[in-house]
């Protein structure tokens, strides 16, 4: 950027104790509001760290070294620092403060860096997944709106591990998607597909965010669980997962991913109804689940009226930039 | 880590309020209290970023995405993390903290992207440089402990930019080293060589860190200096740079790394001693300063002292690990 066209005050004479402000000075130029409200607080929060802690360079360089080496990681079908973000709670945070329920919703979770943009668009009954050595798993799910009233036509994302606790993208010759696919509800709301009961796994330990977790004393393992992911226009999006009762992880999931509303058990299916219907023999396993989704215009409104409790405190006044809120200067 | 070997109680049930506890709880089990101090820390300031600024996902997807492009742009002659590190401020915050100075002493500044590691020894009076087009120049250092005695056979890295703004390592077909060196103080304490009068220049600007910058509406122009690095077993290593006085861009550098006792004038060489012992003609530029060095016993006085004032106030009990304070738990 042309340095005539940068708008911003000169610096004050530079100290270790104003060096905060001094960032800040350099950033209100900034055109978009809410890119400089963020940037203000996390410089804030960055330095405070460091202060606080006393923060050695050596530990500075440390951290420099660990990010570097996260972003080597990365590659079209792995991101570490979605696995960063996930194993120290921020995904799960940052997804119940973009998609907060009213009572009665299905609760989010996290997304996890195993989802695709690739899976096959499937209908109501097939397989999901090609892996002979799971247990044959039923899922059948009905999506209904705070209403009660089923919501049709919305797109649901599948995906879970095979039975060896490996998602397809880990596989290296991997051509194929597998263990996920997408389905439409329909005018019930329904949709079912033909699974495997999941397994806990690990997750990806070959990376820096394995060093972490080591050194942190940590064990990687999730527990077993199927994820979903529900999109129709109109209503908010949701990110969510559900993992079976009595894991051993069930307590100490690496992620946090795990809510008591989203545990629950694996049935059989006892119903001549629901075997006819959905083509598998009685006695298969079974996980069946209804969930509640919101609307945007639920979502928003509880969106804003939080915004306005936290960041409206002590009266300071909030302003909106693309729907985003920001603390407005007077 | 075998999930046996775990040593942390079980969370509470999950929500979005008790997150942050929830990853404290499952981080406590970590044996080095250092790192898990620090942990704690950095994930109390991200989880309230997250909390105070209502982050969306689509934020957090952004800057996932930026991290991994920041990675991915780091090579063993790019380290686009210490140029982040360096355009938030936090670079010039961290050496403050680790290598806090009494008054007299010399004050640091930012390492920046371009120090390597591979520069040659020379000698006093070597030309550091090869450049043709830059304005020659005589650099004459002294160094100094607090009490004023010269301090002999200390390690001075030198290096600045060629005329044209850029350090030898943006040259793609590098080969040699220029514009840098490693020389030894003498029985006086003093290093010269001839350099080049330094130029202005933007910081890289071909990465995700250019394009934060260019969102924030700043200039990626630091100010004309020569960077300085002092070692000697027994003294506390300082990383500093002397910027020339009147630069253009002195009150706005992107890196915060000017200090007003940083600033210094380019003069000339106008005695007759000094040109014959330098072996320069008279009225050849010249860049004169004394650096005051302080010793590792003198350093580690200070950083305990901030320690216990700022992570100690309130009565709170600190311990050491490796010399690194950690908040004591009774």
């Amino acid at each position: 950027m042309d340095p005539d066209q940068c708008d911003f005050p000169p610096m004050k004479d530079l100290t270790a104790d104003n060096i905060t402000d001094n960032v800040n000075i350099v950033n209100s130029g900034a055109k978009n509001p809410r890119l400089r409200y963020l940037t203000e607080a996390i410089v804030r929060h960055l330095h405070d760290f460091a202060r606080e802690t006393r923060l050695s360079m050596a530990e500075w360089e440390y951290a420099v070294d660990f990010l570097a080496a996260c972003g080597q990681k990365c590659s079209p079908t792995r991101q570490e620092f979605v696995l960063l973000s996930d194993v120290i709670g921020l995904s799960l945070l940052v997804d119940s403060i973009d998609h907060p329920k009213p009572d009665g919703a299905t609760e989010g979770t996290v997304l996890g860096p195993f989802h695709t943009h690739d899976a096959h668009h499937m209908s109501n009954g097939d397989d999901i997944g090609t892996d002979p050595d799971g247990i044959p798993m039923l899922v059948h799910c009905t999506v209904k709106d705070l209403h009660g009233k089923p919501v049709q036509n919305m797109q649901v994302d599948v995906w879970e591990s095979d039975s060896k606790g490996f998602y397809d993208v880990q596989y290296k010759n991997r051509e194929n998607p597998h263990g996920r696919a997408v389905l439409k509800t329909d005018a019930n709301g329904q949709v079912w597909f033909k699974a495997i009961v999941p397994v806990a796994y690990p997750v990806p330990t070959d990376g820096p965010v394995g060093d972490f977790l080591r050194a942190m004393g940590r064990h990687p393992y999730r527990p077993a669980h199927v994820h979903f992911m529900f999109d129709k226009p109109g209503y908010d999006h949701l990110i969510t997962a559900l993992t079976i009762r009595g894991d051993r992880f069930e307590s100490h999931d690496p992620v946090f991913g795990v809510k008591k509303s989203l545990i629950v058990d694996v049935e059989q299916v006892t119903s001549d109804s629901m075997a006819e219907k959905c083509g598998v023999p009685l006695g298969m396993k079974l996980l069946e689940h209804e969930f509640v989704v919101v609307t945007n215009a639920e979502a928003t409104k509880l969106r804003r009226e939080k915004a306005q409790e936290i960041m409206g405190h002590g009266g300071r006044k909030i302003d909106f930039y693309n729907d985003l809120p920001f603390l407005a200067v007077d």
